[in-house]
């Protein structure tokens, strides 16, 4: 099934991994060892740098410069085999995986299929809302967004044209703050003088956030100023607001009902559903799994689990958040538990937060010190394109956000079609 | 209906123009005088950079870079109106047109459509061919030849890989010779080293022509050279090889049966069919508006018509082509017979002909001279890239170019899902 060249004396074996984020990516690049044949699936054929996912969604960014080939990307790396499928299924007695298309077997299984958005169990609202964890998300919120201008440009009754200019964004993490700053100024900015018989200028951005501050991993002073610059930008913010209803065309949060068919939900993750199909092991409340100390699955120490859909309190007893560092150290450390053999304990690297609140400005927090305003956001600039995979996808995003602060324009401002 | 400032003592004239490619935005650009007062209508958001379609099909350059959106090209016209809906069918009688959305009144009609692909009656081989006019078919066909290499890589039966590595573009025009040089270099050089179990480079481009000669508006030097260079880098060009029957998975053409799931026709194309709705208007064939000699309809001295659906034999005796600059000078004459109510006969300035063939060799002709190869490629590189819209595309496509130059890869190569 390769042409690697085989080490002498046996096969290699088979180590298969499972999504090709941060985690599943970074284990099949450390896995060079020729005593490994690596197999790496994913539903789809690229790896998708989903902290700038938000961009795309709001037509900063086009989908091809947040994403890069699994292919391209592995091309130097011989005993890896790219695959595009979709895992429905893991038999961890059989040895296992399940795919649309085939049943694959395995003698290391790694498990970074990632996360989903998460309703808490409110599933009945999904319908009415936008997630952000795709391409393919991002894509039907651009689509969505631009449009609502359009029909409000055409539309003739004066409440018709309030509920089309009206956006939702519910959870006041970093993804629902940046989205929410990134649409105002779409709206207050981008869009101001291209319309004539609407104000895009009137649109009206909520955040709402169920508990008391944006942010909560920040300091209070960072929580405050992001508060105050998404309001000074034009965003309503609601704090203290959960969410009780959604419907088509309105979310009820608090004692406030908001007409709007643009919600957005940042509120939550789940992990992926194939979770679920894992027979007798843990599972937190959002299906992550609770892996052992070595990452790998309790009584099952050749499957391992990373990224997003792992539920864990390291060996320094700290809580292992789902975002990108976590899961590319997971990745990092189960290849390494793979090659040696040696089964030590994942410890968490904190290497900071950082969140943007619309152009110019940002907060970040290292090492129990804080930043924020022009230099964070020079700070998440720089962080950022440093992570994107591909010199080429660094360059045009840099050009683009050049040029984007110079002018205020953004150049994915295209809809297109539904059904293509 | 618009905040322009009117003329003293009227109302301005209503100026509707329909479609937003080069003649309708041109047009559209043209008319600054406040006397009129103008409706730009377009089924997208966006006016679309046709001739570089072909590198969105083969994920040389995304989906953003060749597109703009109509409202920021013409966001400083501010006695435009642009309307984002799709035209069903024109009364001339009525002076109405009728949208999907709406019924619009005009007291000058332009009508800039544009064309589709055509069958030349055969309209039951659509189904099993990918067009190249819209950003659509362009990620259409991006989509289904990416997975082919990714099915061909997944499959075990050799006759199914060999059936899944098959190209056929039909037509040897220019979109024609740039499809199959660019999918040609595509799958022998992009693709080489990202695959395990199959070979990219054993991928088969097929480029069927009925006539005698490729791209026959060039002179016999430039085409043999056009079909020697395609030859060199792979393809194989089957001339005076009419097709005969095209079904699921194949194609008949001359006496040979090629089968493939990709055959992309770029043979004909035929005027949008709402030159259909036109009663008592005389169409050439292809569905195209005879006009007279200033674009005008016969009978119809308000309305109008440009571009590729325009059939039209100028003052000069000159067969007017469905090109670009053919348009532009459409558009631009008609808005100076509207300004000036002044009835001059439109003449066709030919400003050359130019086709790509891969990478570093393209053939042009000017005025009389001709050029080929490495010279002509630059010049066809200049040449795009001024006509292309906004200075972010021109930018962004420029460094898409150059990093592909030297490192042969597309930046593009994502598959996006079906339904979005």
């Amino acid at each position: 099934m390769n042409s690697t060249a085989l080490p002498a004396g046996g096969r290699p074996e088979e180590v298969l991994i499972l999504g090709g984020g941060f985690a599943g990516l970074t284990c099949a690049k450390e896995l060079s060892d020729p005593r490994f044949h690596v197999t790496l699936v994913d539903r789809w054929n690229h790896h998708l740098f989903q902290p700038l996912l938000y961009q795309v969604a709001t037509a900063g960014l086009s989908t091809t410069e947040i994403a890069q080939p699994l292919r391209s990307i592995l091309a130097d790396h011989k005993n890896v085999t790219t695959l595009m499928d979709e895992v429905t299924q893991i038999d961890l007695e059989k040895k296992t995986v399940l795919t649309k298309e085939r049943t694959l077997v395995y003698d290391h299984l790694v498990i970074a299929l990632g996360a989903k958005t998460g309703f808490f169990g409110r599933n009945e609202w999904e319908p009415f809302t936008f997630g952000l964890k795709s391409l393919e998300d991002a894509m039907h919120i651009r689509r969505e967004v631009l449009l609502a201008f359009e029909k409000a440009e055409a539309a003739n009754d004066p409440a018709e044209t309030a509920r089309l200019l009206t956006m939702v964004v519910v959870g006041g993490g970093p993804t629902g703050v940046e989205m929410s700053g990134s649409l105002a100024e779409l709206a207050k900015v981008v869009l101001r003088d291209d319309f004539r018989r609407i104000d895009p200028t009137q649109a009206h951005v909520h955040l709402i956030e169920a508990g008391p501050k944006l942010l909560p991993m920040f300091s209070e002073g960072l929580t405050r100023y992001t508060r105050e610059h998404l309001e000074d930008i034009g965003v309503s913010v609601h704090l203290n607001c959960p969410v009780k209803e959604v419907g088509k065309g309105y979310v009820i949060a608090g004692e406030q009902r908001i007409e709007a068919d643009i919600i957005i939900w940042a509120a939550g993750v789940e992990a992926s559903p194939v979770t679920r199909t894992l027979a007798g092991v843990p599972l937190d409340r959002g299906g992550r799994i609770q892996v052992q100390p070595d990452l790998s699955l309790p009584g099952y120490p050749q499957v391992y689990a990373a990224g997003d859909l792992v539920s864990l309190t390291d060996v320094k007893g700290v809580r292992v958040p789902g975002v990108c560092p976590a899961a590319i150290q997971m990745g990092q450390h189960i290849a390494k538990v793979i090659t040696k053999g040696d089964r030590i304990p994942y410890a968490y690297w904190d290497k900071g937060s950082m969140a943007t609140i619309g152009r110019k400005a940002a907060v970040a927090m290292f090492k129990g010190m804080n930043f924020r305003g022009f230099f964070a956001w020079l700070m998440w600039l720089f962080v950022h394109l440093l992570f994107l995979v591909g010199m080429r996808n660094r360059a045009a995003v840099f050009l683009h956000w050049v040029w984007s602060y110079f002018t205020w324009q953004r150049g994915a401002r295209i809809i297109m079609p539904r059904q293509q």
